[in-house]
């Protein structure tokens, strides 16, 4: 616990928005860290595209440069912070990273989701370990939390806002009544969400994160391009004022649940009860609920993007592989074995109460015959309602029914058997409903 | 990662609720167990004062004994879990048990608020770590969170609902309208309170809980009996109508605070802001809400008392200490040394918004007298509610103030003259208010 131990070297690859942020933090908390660490923690070398632009970092140009090799091939370095976004070139850098000896520390879900098993088998082989608490939920610490707080537990269930952009996007619209278009147009003025936001609203980023987290609590691997997804470009304002008539919010859920020894997962808007905490999760906040055996529901939330939020979980971990926690936790954490057994989620129901929007021509026996419909296929339902159809468009007028908890196959049949009828106008909306 | 590793064999000390709960745990979860520390972990001993006593556990009669020396001088045992309560034998036990080389596991949060120092000072000085997630917040994974989680960040503030049964009682309270001392019988009825609440509701657990908080986030230590702390026995069911009445509920908050480099702290009923984390926090659920220089406002919500999520968390700590990541984050973590200097926070004020509820008499030139006083003392006031006087027994009325911010120090003085003036009748109440 002195200062005055050898100091640790690190290279930081990639110096975006994160990146910078772990420099600023390593640099201005450099007396703070070094106490957590027992050891001063020194940025030695930095890697990224434009060694010349002026970040405002005090980093030495002779330190920066474009080149990987200046980190993987310095034997002085023993940890790499791989900040890179994207599939290639972040695959090959951590590969030579590992294969040249250095501990890893990531935010990059996108990798993990689609080359983790590779990766950890490789760091594995080679002695050394990969963290990545940054990777999933930003600065809230899931991945300590399932892989190490929660080891004691089974866990039955993980639900999450785990896309900041997205939650950004549908607070936004239900604070301001505004349209999904014009909502996307603020967050990226604001910089909430990228020029091509496209994996964060169509819930690619969710679902690779909730690939990540199901890893750890259920210890199967799940390819995450299995994990059924619908993004929220399909929710819209009015949707909104329907499930708030009935005491629900929509968020962008994440779930994973175990049930009968089976893993259901999916990534979709959701109505969610307002007062519960995923309700209360607002503007780039994420969220994660968890259920285990023992503790029960424990729920964390916390700023899941951003710079110095995720360089602060990059922090952490650097830490964490300086002390050698790190390297204990990549060796006992079974569940990242590249032999996990892939789970098969597909045709995995989970039974939840269902929220229906569908348009329907005003005229005499529509309700019956949607009721019908949904009976024939054993839904039963909890209320309807039938707005007043005067002003509606084209006599078309929206009927939004909440029903009693049935099995996804069910309510997916059910409303394609409806779509298909002659009484409705467009496609019907089903969400799923959580009351807790 | 074999479960045909050399097998780690555990003494548990106190079958009582916890203890009883973490037996459990590794007997009905060894597999997984197993899986999680990479080798079995047997109950090899425990101890308790009536070993006869069924407790429904799978523990054969001769391993269970009355005798701390069947766990210390059993050299196979490593690891010891001290689930005893209150200081002695709870004290003596663990000074025997590390003494004699056992890692040692605890849910004392006594214990360790009363003498933490000099027991991490033997600890270390025997090479042995001491782990205690389950001594604060029950299953929320706190200490983990403050200690490894957010090891990168200087922590700003600390804010908790960290007992479970005064949680219980004032949100009970608020929901029936029902009186303290009603709820009160209620709550040991129903097994949330002890047959002697006092050290639950006076605030004292709260208290230890905060002291050891503060000490892992802050690096110093404050001797517990030093915080300022307000019970919940004084809080009635007006005092809650009222804070209602402005958008408030009342919690029991144990706040540790930094600005401009000195450390305020104190546990005292709070009126918190309805939709805010704390005030969506009820029954027996305990909640935390830390924020850190780069991650920001974080927060944590679980059962935080009950056996299983007290177990949850001890056998976390369990599998840590066989892991080795206990002693890692003991050796590191310098904030548990005995030399942590010791923090004077006695008339450290905090600045925040203040509640007032003052018991006049209902006669002309009153709420001048008070706001005068108030002015006095340079507190400028936000809102006054003063509520009609028919049906007031005796001609007083409740005057509900809220002030803008102001000084801990301010407003008591200013409350002592306002109570020692001639217009109002009995003590009047004064309670921070947290809007966030």
């Amino acid at each position: 616990m002195t200062s005055s131990a050898k100091p640790v070297r690190v290279g930081v690859v990639g110096l975006g928005t994160v990146g910078s942020g772990v420099v600023r933090l390593l640099v201005e908390s450099a007396d703070h860290i070094t106490r957590q660490a027992g050891r001063p923690i020194l940025v030695e070398r930095a890697v990224c595209r434009d060694p010349a632009r002026d970040r405002g970092l005090r980093l030495p140009a002779d330190r920066v440069s474009t080149d990987i090799g200046t980190v993987s091939r310095d034997s002085s370095i023993s940890v790499a912070a791989l900040l890179v976004g994207g599939l290639e070139p972040a695959r090959s850098m951590m590969v030579e990273l590992l294969e040249n000896g250095k501990d890893v520390v990531t935010a990059n879900k996108a990798l993990l989701a689609e080359h983790g098993p590779e990766l950890f088998e490789l760091a594995r082989r080679k002695g050394r370990s990969i963290a990545f608490e940054a990777a999933v939920a930003g600065g809230i610490p899931i991945v300590a939390a399932i892989g190490e707080c929660l080891a004691a537990n089974r866990i039955e269930s993980i639900r999450g806002i785990l896309n900041g952009t997205s939650n950004f996007i549908l607070s936004k619209m239900e604070e301001d009544g505004a349209g999904y278009a014009e909502v996307l147009q603020l967050a990226q003025a604001k910089g909430y969400a990228e020029a091509d936001p496209a994996m964060d609203v169509d819930g690619t980023d969710a679902t690779q994160k909730l690939a990540i987290l199901a890893h750890l609590a259920f210890g199967v691997w799940v390819p995450w391009g299995e994990i059924p997804r619908t993004g929220i470009e399909g929710v819209d304002s009015d949707l909104m004022s329907h499930a708030a008539e009935l005491g629900y919010r929509i968020r962008l859920v994440a779930v994973a649940s175990r049930s009968d020894g089976k893993l259901a997962m999916r990534v979709a808007p959701t109505l969610v009860k307002i007062g519960t905490p995923l309700a209360e999760t607002r503007g780039a906040f994420n969220a994660v609920s968890i259920v285990g055996d023992a503790v029960g529901r424990m729920f964390f939330h916390g700023l899941g993007a951003g710079q110095m939020p995720t360089a602060s979980a990059v922090v952490a971990d650097i830490i964490d592989t300086v002390v050698g926690r790190a390297a204990i936790t990549f060796r006992t954490t079974g569940v990242l074995d590249a032999d996990s057994p892939a789970a098969r989620i597909s045709g995995i129901d989970m039974t939840e109460k269902h929220f229906l929007r569908v348009c329907v021509n005003d005229r005499p026996g529509v309700l019956s015959r949607i009721t019908g419909i949904l009976g024939e296929h054993g839904i039963s339902i909890a209320s309807v309602i039938q707005h007043d159809p005067s002003g509606a468009a084209g006599g078309v007028v929206p009927l939004v029914i909440m029903t009693h908890a049935c099995g996804t196959t069910a309510i997916q049949k059910a409303v394609a058997h409806i779509d298909a009828s002659d009484v409705v106008s467009g496609r019907s909306v089903c969400l799923s409903v959580l009351d807790d």
